[in-house]
């Protein structure tokens, strides 16, 4: 039986990497030339800039593709360019797929269950009508919004169950308010202990290569007695860990979102991969050509540095 | 300056009506003759599927709009389809509008700041690039996901200030686990109270006609003390009261969700009213044929008790 914890793990190990490239589109950040290709065309303003950011896409998968096996879909920022970026998305996942990528949808959804099970049918399962199946959006994995309750997110478990597929749960999130609502204290628990606990519980059904459960968790890194607490909340979840680069996330804290068994997180960056060739340095040296250079030393530079980090760690509890 | 809420109670007042439609498209229960005539195509299935919703979106936007002005989408059922199914929510959203009603995207999202900027932009926002400037989902309002905290909700407030467009956020679900988190208790406050009393702080600068305030509030009707508690803790914010109909919410309870001035409140049905043709009392009497009927019937009721349930709740305060 499928199981996407065990594909996630076999990843893992054949790519010997726990990086997750963020693909984010921006129009603004893509280089020139895949703007102008795709702009060349007049008409549908939107649908040009669609065709720009899957191109791009297109580019960064084959730069990437041999050096990791995860990459993370933003929706929004496909949303953002209406039903075109939403093919755009739709052709991404086709084409990362192609490549043999694991693809995670970063959609956050979380509704009501009838409605859940629409979402989670949309990204997670089959749409049968007319006699007929067909596929919506083929990811592997999504993230889900507990704010509404367990039985908004068990459509999403169904189907994971189901179609051997992979939900992130946001447990903690890396934004600065995130305190608010999620480090609140009910009877000496905090919510995201209280939601931590319930992935825990969520993903008992669903465990597969080294104890690991398709039921994961996204945790921020940036405050480490949070992460040593949900590390042991939740032993068999898998963390998806947001902010390598941009969001600020220190090597040292990430970490501690890892077992010692060297397993137990992936780690995200998006714009400091993909727009690798906006950075500083990088420009400094280069200027804005060979951009693809950039974005394949970046990949490169972080698969080292957390390959190193977590060897060290290994070394520690030994 | 435009203002939604002023346009929402304007819209309110001229058709006598606060019902909302949920447009809720379900290929299983549009009339057979509207599918027949989408399929007729050979070709892209899910390209068909998208044609039936927006057809039969079309038919009972002809049907409802003498009767109400404003209806509310839920997006799942759209994405649903993949990206045919969001072109037939923005195709949707455009036909309301040319109709002259007020359109509100139920899409719950939530994310990190930067994130949420791009769905506010994609929903709420101008999309600007290359010189020129797209919309790419043209609602009036849209319902938002707290969990993530104020940081996530600001740039949807923002584009709101900017743009005279409305916020709902969700306060508390009508699903049974909404308690699960929604209802925990911290500090002698229930979650829902807290983000209850920031929905209030937030709705101070946008305030329009009669008071009200263009961040408004996502609340169920089942619990009539929770009902109450909100209404004191946002008086000045309308509620978007979901599940008249479907999900079972009775008529004296939906009344707490309004203020004694008669306002406060607007009031969702989908099931309820686009699928009256499938309702058992119809189906003996009717059969399937004149389903139009059975929809225009059904909203005329629904506004009518509400009509009388509004009117006898002034009287009692009178």
């Amino acid at each position: 039986m499928k199981s996407f914890i065990s594909q996630l793990i076999k990843t893992i190990e054949e790519k010997d990497s726990c990086s997750v490239v963020g693909l984010d589109p921006q129009l603004e950040y893509i280089p020139d030339e895949i703007k102008k290709a795709a702009f060349k065309k007049e008409g549908n303003e939107l649908k040009n800039a669609a065709k720009a950011i899957f191109d791009f896409n297109k580019q960064i998968i084959n730069i990437i593709h041999p050096h990791v096996g995860i990459v993370k879909l933003q929706i929004a920022f496909y949303e953002l360019l209406g039903f075109w970026g939403t093919k755009a998305y739709s052709d991404t996942i086709k084409y990362a797929k192609k490549k043999g990528l694991i693809v995670i949808g970063d959609i956050k959804r979380g509704d009501v269950p009838h409605t859940a099970e629409a979402y989670a049918t949309a990204h997670l399962g089959v749409v049968k009508f007319n006699g007929r199946q067909e596929i919506s959006f083929e990811v592997d994995a999504v993230t889900v919004n507990p704010y509404l309750g367990s039985d908004s997110v068990f459509p999403f478990i169904k189907l994971a169950r189901k179609n051997g597929k992979g939900v992130f749960i946001l447990v903690k999130t890396s934004n600065p308010s995130s305190k608010e609502i999620q480090d609140l204290k009910c009877k000496n628990k905090r919510i995201h202990q209280i939601v931590a606990s319930q992935v825990n519980k969520w993903g008992k059904d669903l465990i597969g290569k080294k104890g690991y459960s398709s039921i994961g968790a996204v945790v921020a890194s940036a405050n480490p007695n949070i992460v040593d607490n949900l590390r042991n909340i939740m032993p068999n979840s898998y963390f998806l860990v947001p902010g390598y680069g941009a969001q600020g996330g220190r090597l040292k804290n990430i970490m501690k979102c890892f077992n010692r068994d060297g397993y137990g997180a992936i780690v995200n960056s998006s714009r400091g991969i993909i727009y690798a060739h906006n950075h500083p340095a990088w420009k400094k040296k280069h200027g804005l050509k060979d951009w693809q250079c950039a974005v394949e030393e970046a990949i490169i530079k972080m698969n080292k540095e957390l390959k190193e980090a977590i060897n060290h760690n290994k070394g520690n509890s030994s």
